[in-house]
């Protein structure tokens, strides 16, 4: 009889709940200047980054993931031009913007050079040559100075940062105060979209005091949602906006741009996917309409 | 430094993936003439009744499942009077068909005796007196030799079986001949519902092989899903009928149906939720579509 | 393929350190007043009584731990009359002493008169009637207090005591206070022992401390250990007396007592398990004499 | 509050017994022609090597591991001069050979060229520069081909290898037809001492199988164990010998052999060390005599 494997990620997202993925390969595993890196190969999906004990992305899903954070906000646009990314270290998010003929220039900010080192040394598939890419610059440094400082105006912004733990290098990156600097480089019809936290409804405070506190910056807040299989879980993201609503997009007219805009490479993201997205069961509804906190410099958020 | 729990629920579902739950107490433990049970409280999702060691409903969550199973069925029939539930042991189902003041009569028919007065005992609050209505009839045995050997004619038939194991109680109510003897049963317009598997992409040829199967039967099949949150996963449920199609009830025309039916306790399911059920990401219906498997008796389906 | 276990009971030794039992059955969950309890029946090492968390004895080998707790003490001495036990609640510790046809009275205080029911109730084979002969007592109360305010003499005390975590009730009964009220109510010629905490070289600071503290009493002191498979490690015990030397009996000298004794069933003791309990090697001699804490009613020792 | 560690091995011992440790680090995780092999850094036992999912030997305790193995045996024979290892891939027993002056000449016969080469890198504390020691020679080639075209004779041949298991390449290194081949090698008065399995009572029949199957060879054949901290087992060894019988060498004797020998670096064995290693409790001396299996080319052991 085959013993059970040997090799064990066991990502807790809580002192009484834990996933457990068998390992077949350790890749890399290290510390960088901000956080805990390790690239594994798992028996179930594939490749996957993990980064102060938590999955970032899975090769056979980070499609998923990419294509829920971006598509949304870049297809509410109507011709994203200057697009910014903060965090983003894998690379799979400048893949999706690119598929956007309008798109003239993508910036991205990611703090941890080492982790963007090694996204393209042991994940070029999530990037696919994205980071060579002529409209593409890539700057290491904390995001949120960058902005402070910058007087550049953007169509799109893209937030994709891990989860805000105790000691990571994110959590002033997810406060009232960061969202306004935020606001303050968009266009008048500018547009934000960012990962926003398990959608659990047992754990979903997070993900609603991250939408809370960005109603205090912008008039229109959407939760949105998908299952995320390496996740184990229904992951939340948001999109806010000045002008644009995804929920007044039909699955008709989102399918009608990405046709025009001749994106035919994805393999999650379309019109009813749109719908699936922005539709919410009415318990998460009300379990986000319900909380009220907003997180601010002085009262940050921090995960378990 | 507090020691972590001691005592935890594993759920493989796969050799290399499983999902760990801390027990608080194990309030019961045994085998029956057909499965194994247990009744376990869990720090984090409450008490849980488990078959052949898989969650089958957590008291944080059941109304998730149980409405997700039995409120679009009912919903989708205008005046639903006659009904049905094979398996079902733990009464929520009959909890969420007695809000239709139009039913007259409920059989549920549950092989398993013993889970049934397990679940009055240890999980009330599941089935909150339904076991005791006047409308409600209870039968231990077969279910497929019962409708096999009946005349009745229902308006909606639920099935509400645990997942198809090796040795377990439930393989035989999962085939293309069984959906049939169903189909003889339902009235011209009659509607059937069942849970239907994982809708984990990596696990998704289970559900697949479902909707196949039904489709061998029904002219119209439609698969929906909704995340668990106990289940660590999206799961799948399918509706077959002979004329109603899901899909074209509109969320308005849901919350309109309820509103007469004047069913204002539900916390998982109305018009908003029913949209969200029914749209699918495009990976999900490719991989639903690419599947060609049909169960029946002679080669039956069997999950890890 | 069938699944692996999902019932578990995961032995946390320290936050890196964990031993998995899978379990068959939980018999017994509950919470004293003093602790909390189960009673399960392993796959591997039967029924186990496990406290706080920790497993006090497992069917398999509760022959080791018993025999080897009390044995070489009752051995060590020519005539025990009088004992006294100290906690012992599964009661396999007075079948013990009662091997010995000079005993004539046998007091076991042991303040938790629920898990000595529980014992009685679900751990028969560990005291085999031994609760109902007519030369034991038991008296549930505080033994640190019983032991105060008595003036019996006696000629063997065991203490046989769960390790002393935060919260739980023993860890008053480690103290060098403690020895010495034990030391008073011994005969001049009297003799204790106790289980006296894991022996593995990375964790004995433990036993040493014991040690140590036994040693502030006791003109001789003595570790000894035995592994214990179901507690995956080898545990340490110590003797102390007053005049009588374990390391000075002979393996012949022992056999020779046990026959005259008319002792027979013995499964673990004898004459070569003496000599291999009471020899240890280099490196744990050394941890042990390295070691200098001295435990006491202000400064307890606790335990992960 | 700190989530637990995320990276962990789980060796499995049975399908419902496990060991947990936490992974600091992953060094190195691939196959070689022979087996799969891991380098890990724990964060209890430090630095690890496991094959085939098994820990081989742990930076915190592999002297218990390698003194255990070669110093009965070296210190039984009164003057080693040839000495051959089978396997002993670390270099560790290397290391403790050199320490008796009397060597002339170590050769190392070790199929897996790969883990040596891996050894010498991760794990250079192991063999502290044996390899490079001018009395040493090493082979990559398998062991019993190279002893059955031998002509030399050895005084004492160590037997290191993994534990055998389907696939693994040891099997045919634990018969009664290999026993007699390394016995042909040795010297009238040679003594083969190797490691033979856990000493769990509950597992201990693949340890008595060894022992049976060597005494169809030899006429003195010893079993002995030590507890291995990172193994969470006491661990058996035999020593097998054509006329000397380690259990006739006093403490005194084996402690003044050591002094005469200026062997003074050890940390693990001396005179009471051996006879603690060599005294077994009595379940131990009855499970070994009980067994009667002779482990044969056509019958091999395998292992879970």
């Amino acid at each position: 009889m085959k013993a059970p494997p040997w090799k064990w990620f066991i990502e807790y997202t809580h002192p009484s709940q834990a996933h457990m993925h068998a390992v077949e390969d350790y890749l890399y595993s290290g510390k960088t200047e901000y956080q805990t890196v390790e690239i594994i190969d798992t028996e179930f999906y594939g490749r996957c980054l993990i980064l102060d004990g938590k999955i970032q992305s899975a090769e056979y899903d980070e499609y998923i993931y990419h294509e829920a954070l971006i598509q949304p906000a870049m297809t509410m646009h109507p011709a994203p031009r200057n697009v910014m990314v903060v965090g983003g270290g894998e690379g799979a998010v400048l893949r999706e913007i690119l598929r956007h003929p309008t798109v003239e220039h993508v910036l991205m900010v990611d703090i941890d050079r080492e982790v963007v080192e090694l996204c393209k040394k042991y994940l070029p598939e999530w990037s696919q040559g994205a980071f060579e890419h002529p409209k593409v610059s890539v700057l290491h440094q904390d995001a949120r100075a960058y902005l402070e400082n910058s007087r550049e105006n953007f169509d799109v912004i893209f937030i994709d940062l891990p989860e805000p733990v105790d000691g990571g290098p994110a959590y002033l990156l997810f406060t009232r105060e960061f969202y306004q600097i935020v606001a303050d480089r968009l266009q008048a019809d500018g547009i934000i979209a960012l990962q926003a936290g398990s959608y659990n409804p047992r754990m979903i405070e997070c993900h609603a005091a991250i939408c809370n506190t960005l109603a205090t910056t912008f008039p229109i807040v959407r939760s949105y949602a998908t299952f995320i299989p390496s996740f184990d879980v229904e992951w939340g993201f948001a999109v806010a906006a000045k002008n644009y609503d995804p929920r007044q997009l039909t699955p008709h007219e989102i399918d009608k741009r990405l046709a025009e805009r001749k994106i035919t490479a994805l393999k999650y993201y379309d019109g009813e996917t749109h719908l699936s997205m922005f539709s919410d069961p009415k318990h998460i509804r009300q379990a986000i309409s319900r909380d009220r906190r907003i997180i601010a410099d002085d009262r940050p958020l921090l995960i378990y």
